[in-house]
């Protein structure tokens, strides 16, 4: 089942974002999966990216959906499957025995030293595929990934306690769209968070799941009670200080972005409130796709536009301006 | 039992710190105890406090051994005690149900509306004093309360664990006062750390305790490996770094001291190391003197020296100085 090289499109970050047409198709080593991509999506770490940051050169991209075309395993041939990003070692304690997530060995698709989904094909381990049930759709399929990470929070929240989170007071920071989707992901499991955020239209979209939408702006006046958890996803210095003042004593901050760079920040609320401040970063893909499956949380509202790959620099730009939802990118649209 | 109030002397912050002679004795509430102090320490809060930190005004001091010289419970007076120094509503859910270490309406001897110890007589609830066994002498029974602080780090340490911490690796960043304390409660339950610190001749007083003791300058050159638990009790920006920088993945940073206002980090590694910041304050008086009466931690060779309440802002003076230990006041020693 060997493939034979052909050149390919795929939209690359090297010191600046651009579209290559001349890539060669990715290499297979033994035990990986080529991957031919039907939909990616562009991710705030993709846009961090493109400004330099992680000093990623090649192909973006980590959210996708696509079909096997070729591997060892003969069962996963032709099979839709999204993927778990991040490709360890498969052999030292955290890849045998844990998620392999922290492999001090690791490469991740299109973040580090791998190249990723914004391109024809990918190629990653096979044992890191999930198959994509028929009923799940391809706009579905494609949140897989940011879903694992915002349902990730539930193991932040639940760590040490013998009971779930479930009468707790629960708010998350930001009306982005991981913020969003953690938001659905909460409601998945009857936990209705109070959201904090910008942009009234945006929390519109999951007000349904929320115990109550709140504008950021309004809270200096009216603050709210202190919560058991805060749940930080602007990824803004003002978020964790924001989070570290409206949680509880002995609450749980759990941080799901990364400020790049320095924070100023006063940190004394951790100790005299001998606070928990959790960092939660990838999720379990199964999880997210069983919740697909079953409905639980249907994210096909948060596609803000769809573009093919020859406007992926187009779609960066857009996916980049405040505000804007998920942008997906379908390598198929233009061929 | 009610006694008459009568001048005494003690050391005030009011905007500086200085010797009063003529404070009333504290009057007694309800339900509290009239304690005679015998020896109070000074503590690392206390010199920033004295820096105006907290903005507390009043009788400094936190630290101490004392007798019962007025009670409403008889079964108190005459005994020799230590107390806890958050005196809460004693109602709500916090006060009836967990420590009161959080009791919204506390105040905190010496640090948050209520008169410290570094005065001839001092009031405390009595649900809060613990009586100090005989074989306890005087200057181990005054480290009853930073023991307390340094011996809740288990606490953080294991929670969330099903076993406790043992094989684990485990450092402690900081050989202040506290640094130390922490290390020698640790080598009490039979966990050695790697101590990082910068006095060699501090670190030779625990040394039989630890793992192993590193000097922080040579750790640039000669990393180690990365470790399951970090204790920061440097009380600065840079050990936080510095913690965040040696912890595995999925570890723990204990954090035991405030950084007095902003501190600027980048946490980034919280997240994508998926670590757990847990702030971590005061602990259980009787766990402290649980161990001192065991012979579990001999804290006197921690006493850098004793002076009397009238050389107090010469004994702040002498603790502020880069690398001392405990300095100790006596109320009895200049009568």
């Amino acid at each position: 089942m060997q493939g034979r090289e052909r050149p390919m499109r795929g939209l690359t970050y090297e010191g600046r974002i651009g579209l290559r047409e001349d890539l060669s198709t990715p290499s297979r080593p033994p035990g990986e999966a080529r991957v031919r991509v039907r939909l990616a999506g562009i991710c705030d770490t993709d846009l961090q990216i493109a400004r330099g940051y992680m000093s990623f050169r090649g192909v973006l991209g980590h959210e996708f959906v696509g079909d096997v075309v070729e591997c060892d395993d003969p069962r996963w041939l032709g099979k839709r499957v999204v993927g778990d990003i991040n490709a360890g070692c498969g052999q030292c304690e955290d890849c045998t025995l844990r998620s392999g997530h922290h492999c001090p060995r690791r490469t991740v698709l299109g973040i580090v030293g791998r190249d990723g989904a914004m391109a024809e094909e990918l190629v990653l381990p096979e044992r890191r595929l999930v198959e994509v049930p028929e009923r799940v759709d391809d706009e579905c399929a494609v949140f897989a990934e940011p879903l694992a990470a915002a349902l990730a929070t539930w193991g932040a929240m639940n760590e040490g306690r013998r009971w779930r989170i479930d009468e707790d007071r629960v708010a998350v920071l930001g009306d982005g769209k991981l913020g969003l989707l953690i938001v659905l992901g909460l409601a998945a499991g009857w936990v209705r968070p109070t959201l904090v955020g910008h942009h009234a239209d945006k929390m519109k979209l999951v007000e349904k799941a929320c115990e109550r939408t709140v504008l950021e702006g309004s809270l200096d006046q009216e603050p709210l009670d202190p919560f058991d958890a805060v749940i930080e996803a602007t990824g803004t210095a003002d978020g964790l200080r924001r989070a570290l003042a409206m949680v509880a004593p002995r609450g749980k901050v759990i941080l799901k972005t990364t400020v790049a760079g320095m924070t100023s920040v006063d940190l004394s609320p951790v100790v005299i409130h001998e606070l928990q401040v959790l960092g939660s970063r990838c999720g379990s893909m199964k999880d997210a796709m069983g919740t697909l499956v079953i409905g639980g949380v249907d994210p096909r509202p948060l596609v803000a536009h769809r573009y093919g790959l020859k406007d992926g620099v187009r779609a960066f730009e857009h996916a980049g301006r405040r505000g804007t939802l998920k942008v997906l990118l379908d390598p198929r649209a233009d061929p």
